[in-house]
């Protein structure tokens, strides 16, 4: 198949997944129909169908896209060297996170959301979320241990418990934003590193 | 009124709550149905709707109980002098939370992912949400103040970007429970004392 035509295709469906994303974002999951989806993307139903069989399709791509995009820069932050320090780590995951989120210049948080609430009932999208967010805290928790390794974080602490507070952040971070408004991220990022006392913060800018 | 009936009407109420709040917590407010909350309760339909007028009031009150409960226990930690630790505190509050959140032997996190979903749509359950959230945030950031005035916290932290921090700690061990299995809440609160290296800990156990 010719490259033109590859590329052709692959924008078709960026395009629906974007008009996909922007109702579930506003009309939630289950309020949303393939209707919807086809004339928010303003193609014919056929191009929607040829790439997607019905909504839970779409939910789980549009899911997936959101999260896969977050922990590719988490991943991405574990290659520097030396590492990162673990605030700035989760920071950089925040910055990517909303601007894939703002986009559209719509407020995609939302979809994370419906996606927990989704995963209550449906085990795939339960299944789905699991897998991301395992990578998420993995990575993490390799982080605490190359810090731990180089003496830049206490040779105490359990890296797995560890992660988990720091997994936290990204989520208490969705909802404060949702709920109580507009969130400044660099303000939420500062205080963590304040509260840390991010020793590897110092101490890698010394190096 | 006699004070028999008061107690036959509120504990009918409580019941009929209860009911609600397990097949919401099952099937999510969307699909579940008065009819399915009558058959739940073991009651007439006419004393369901003595109490809520429909739905939405079922779906208002499961989230208020569920809420109001964390926050009263958040506020009576920050009754105790001299104040508790900051991870302490939050510990507590995660305490309370599971142990409303399983009295029922079911698992009713899900109310609370739910709710947030819910907020994205109904601005009444977003206001009820903003309004509870507020208070623990608020009460969060006093206790950060109290420790700053008596020099167990370094007097150059934001309060209130702190207290966004330790928020996060609640609904993030939220998500984590419900998507990644059952979490050790003693391990996670653990891990924050840990990395908080609490010095706010070990200066009131010298006290």
């Amino acid at each position: 198949m010719p490259r033109v035509t590859d590329r052709y295709i692959q924008q078709r469906r960026g395009e629906i997944l974007a008009a996909a994303r922007r109702r579930f974002a506003r009309d939630g999951f289950h309020a949303t129909t393939m209707e919807d989806v086809i004339a928010e993307a303003g193609v014919s139903s056929s191009v929607v169908y040829r790439w997607f069989r019905g909504k839970e399709e779409l939910v789980a791509a549009s899911i997936s896209e959101v999260l896969e995009g977050v922990v590719d820069v988490l991943e991405e932050t574990l290659q520097v060297e030396p590492p990162l320090p673990v605030t700035e780590a989760v920071r950089r995951v925040l910055a990517a996170m909303l601007e894939r989120m703002t986009q559209d210049g719509e407020d995609l948080t939302a979809i994370v959301v419906q996606a927990w609430a989704e995963a209550m009932r449906d085990p795939s999208v339960k299944a789905l979320l699991g897998a991301l967010y395992t990578r998420i805290r993995d990575g993490l928790a390799e982080l605490v241990r190359r810090h731990q390794a180089l003496g830049t974080m206490p040779p105490g602490l359990n890296p797995e418990a560890v992660a988990r507070q720091l997994f936290s952040l990204i989520p208490g971070f969705v909802v404060q934003h949702l709920v109580l408004g507009p969130e400044g991220m660099d303000t939420y990022a500062a205080a963590g590193e304040q509260l840390l006392g991010d020793d590897a913060a110092i101490r890698s800018s010394d190096a």
